[in-house]
Parts: structure tokens; sequence; C-alpha cells
């Protein structure tokens, strides 16, 4: 049977976004020199590689160089911190879905305890820290900030004018309401924007209410699907999913709420109040196991 | 840590054709109720599952019931049986790429020993009974049999008119020597051939011929893209690589003789004699490791 002399490595997603995930519990598997751009490159290739949208290594904050800048006083309560790499081999900021599957990770791994973790915990980020927990019925959840309202808009996708709301969560959104069944959309082709209202690109919803009052606890239930900017379509988007549920609350004509939101790659609930957007939903570890030298030397 | 609570499972490619590998040294992992068409599909899937372009079962062949019939007097030399499926969920027969993968598995499992690899073994497949190999100098090689001219056709691919020469490997192929660099062509598209020529359809290779007798030990140098019937372009087909010698060398007015062929996903060799074909080349197994319970069970 082969040895697991190389080191540590999961395989999971959030909704399906998926995830090569490096625990590195003491900071000495994986450091800067070793995992570059180019080994984060062929971890998520999906066919000489793992596969994945990203790499997400499992890391304490204490022993992440650049944590100090971006978490500040924070830094102490941060145990953990998420260092998300893009496959591109780029760094990456945060992500609704991979801190989820993140914090199943620290679970797993019996690097947190479940009492700490329902109770809530700070995780660092490249884009500062962040709060989540587990749901004591299964699932995750992270406050991912407020939305903001951009404006109406319009675009052009697949060959249909439609027109949205703008929402910032962070990243910008276009969030389009629509009547035609989202499944029969053609979202191949990059949206056309107003470049002066989205200067840096927008991610684009598409969005069928399917009711506003059918699912027990929610005020609404949608059906969505996104062109990621720089990506094309994916499977589930967090802050997408965050600001098609304000969007929908504000078109039943209200502010606060829960909506719950489907993406192709499952099923997310978002909670609405005055001050932030929360988002839940589900992680899963596929595999655990190891990666061979033989892969790593090639 | 996660616990390996969950069946043994590796992941591997040979040139980039890769595959889920389950080892069930006994049959009592894998019975066929559980190993069924939704879940090799659900293994196979690149972000839910590991992926994969199909899912190889290590299991003896005296435990696989339909394998006497395939295997006929051979089944006693066969120790081991490829349970090869396809992503779609099917059954499929022999894999060039995936036997490397196989033969280099029962090695590192420790289900074979070098000495009897290197020799030659025969390994069941329901194409048949295979021989196969392990160079002392690394990578595997496979007894593809004999290739069999099919006469010239021509197809259109990308926008252009090709002629080729059609080979048949047990499957057929058209095999097209182009000047321009076959990197720069369109291959998305269905190429069109004669369906009087080719029935049941047509794996059609581009060539570029890089020399005939620069690379030491070999008699031509080849590159090649392929699109594989039913499937598109591929990083790497290993009938097609077969076909591509036979026609290299005819083309050089040989019969016999030794072919490096460079594919998308790597590069392989190829031993043509008046009797058969020997396919060489690299497998590598990227992680090892188990399958979670909670991902079995969802």
């Amino acid at each position: 049977m082969i040895e697991s002399a190389g080191p540590r490595v999961l395989q999971g997603h959030g909704t399906e976004n998926d995830f090569v995930v490096l625990p590195d519990p003491d900071g000495s598997v994986w450091p800067e020199h070793r995992l570059d751009a180019s080994l984060v490159r062929r971890l998520c290739d999906r066919r000489a590689g793992l596969g994945g949208d990203g790499v997400l290594r499992v890391v304490p904050s204490a022993l992440v160089p650049d944590a100090a800048a971006v978490l500040g006083e924070a830094l102490p309560q941060c145990t953990w911190f998420m260092d998300h790499r893009n496959a591109d081999g780029s760094s990456a900021e945060m992500c609704g879905n991979g801190i989820r599957l993140f914090l199943h990770v620290l679970l797993a791994e019996g690097l947190l305890d479940r009492a700490a973790a329902e109770a809530g915990v700070l995780v660092g980020t490249r884009g500062g820290p962040r709060r989540v927990g587990a749901r004591p019925e299964g699932g995750y959840w992270v406050d991912m900030g407020p939305a903001r309202p951009l404006g109406t808009g319009e675009t052009v996708l697949g060959g249909r004018r439609m027109s949205g709301v703008g929402i910032s969560m962070g990243n910008p959104h276009l969030v389009c309401l629509v009547q035609d069944d989202v499944e029969s959309l053609d979202l191949t082709a990059l949206p056309q924007v107003d470049p002066a209202m989205f200067p840096e690109g927008v991610n684009v919803e598409v969005v069928n209410v399917l009711t506003t009052d059918g699912m027990a606890g929610a005020d609404a239930h949608v059906r969505m699907r996104v062109h990621e900017r720089g990506v094309g379509e994916t499977r589930s988007c967090g802050t997408g999913a965050c600001a098609v549920a304000s969007a929908a609350l504000t078109a039943a004509g209200r502010t606060t709420g829960t909506v719950v939101v489907d993406v192709p790659g499952g099923r997310l609930s978002i909670d609405v109040d005055d001050r932030t957007t929360v988002l839940s939903g589900p992680a899963v570890v596929i595999a655990a196991g190891a990666l061979t030298p033989e892969w790593l030397a090639g």
C-alpha cells in the first residue's frame, strides 16, 4: 500500500465551489517557498493535479507574515488563517463558500472544538477578520457584511436585454429578477454592462423568485445563476447569493428577512438584518489523504 | 485529524488521462451494487466528486462474474482485472493510458512485485487479456495489438479540408499529417467525415512530423492532437498515438520502427513491428487516501 509519506491533503467543496485543502497546523509543512504559484496551479489542475477552484491552507494567523497588516487588533482573536489562493496561483481574499469548508476542516481535523464553533469564531483572511460558526443542525454560517445599493442598471446577456439592481458586497453585482426560467438562459458570453457604472466589471446574477412565503422559516425562495467576472458561469457565488437575497427582499417591500437561494451547486440561506448579511450553507470533505512524493517531484 | 474510515482511493493519470482508482484486493470493498453507475458519476464529477475521465477498480479476475466470458482460457493467467468505468457510469473496455496507471498502482500498492512486472504480465480487461509491463528505466508498456489500414479518407476540421489515412486499432482513426502547426488548429467542432467510410464515427488525429531521425533510438518524432468521437479534444489517446505512429512510419517508407509521440498531456513512445504495436509512457499517482463517510452518504 502506498505510504502516506507526502503532506496531508483534503478535497472538498461548498455548494460545488471546490478546493484543495492543505492542513499546516504548525506552519512547517507549506512554507511560502514551497507553496509557490506554480505548485498551486499544479494542485488545481483538473487532470494533472487534484483539481479545484483554489487552494485553502490551514495555518495559525500568528505564523503568517502579512496577517498582522490585514487583521490589525483582531490578530490575537484569529487563531486560524485561511491562506486562500486562486487556481491561477495568485493570492485570494475571502470566499463565502471556501470559508465554510475551512471551518468544516478545522472541526474535522480536531483543530477547533464544536462548542467554540457553534458560539462563533473569528477567522483571519486576506480580506480581514471574518466571523463564522457552525449551525447545530448542520452547515456553517459566515458574516458577509452589509449589502450596499449601487442603483439600477442594465445588461445584455445571451442576446437578451435585462434590467437589474446594482449591489456591492465589497465586490460589485448586478442582480436581474427575470420571468423566464433561468435554466433556459445562455450565460456563456460575457454580459454587456455600462462601463461607467461598473468600471472594474461586475458579477451578473439572473434570478427567478419562486415564492415569497413558501418555505418554512424563510421570507422568500429564489433560484439563481451567476456569471462571475473574469471566470464565467460558476456553480455557486457566496457574495452573489447575498446580493440576490437583498434584491429579492427589496422587491418584496422588505429590508430584512431570510431568503433561501438555490444555486446550481446546492442550497444557501441568507439572513439580512439592519446591520449585516449572514450566509449559511453546507460544506463537505470528499476525501482525505496525502500527496505522493512522485507527484511532488514531477 | 479526519479518520480514514472510508474506502481507500487514489487519484492518478497517464499523460493527463485521469482516473479515480479504487483498490479492491479481495473484492469485498466495491461489490457491484455499491459501485453503481450513479456512484461512478459522482466520483468522476470534477467539482462535487474527486473528478476523472473514469474509474479503475483493482480486483482479482477470479472475483469478477463476467471475466471468464471475456478472458477465456487466459483467465487463470490474469491475476488482476481492470474494472474500468467511463465517467458517465457505463462499463468501459480497454484504455492504453489507464492500464499503465493500473499497473503502476499494482506495484505501488504491493499487489505485484517489480521483477514480475518487468517480465510482463497479463491483465484482464473487458476488451480481453492484455500484456503489460514495467520498463526498468521508468514508465510502463502495453501491447495494443496490430494497426490495420482502412484506406485514405478526408475530413473537414475547424473549417479546413484535410486528407488522412484510416487506421483501425480495434477502434477507428483518421490520421491527418499536416504542414500547419497543429497548435494553431481549432479542434472544437465535430470533424466532418464520410459516414460510408466511418459508419460508427471516428477519432481524428492531426499530426506534425517534427523529424524522422532526430531523437535517440527513435525513427520518428511527431506531435499530435486528437478529437475523440463522443468526447471532443482530449489530452491523450493511446490508440490514437499508435495509429499516428503507424501512419508516420508508412509516410517515411517504413513498416516497422519506434516513434516518439508528443500529445498535449505528455510524451508517449510507440514500437511497431510486424506483429503488433507496443505503447509506452508514464503514469503517476497524485494522491492516496480515503473517501469520507460524509461524502459517501451524500
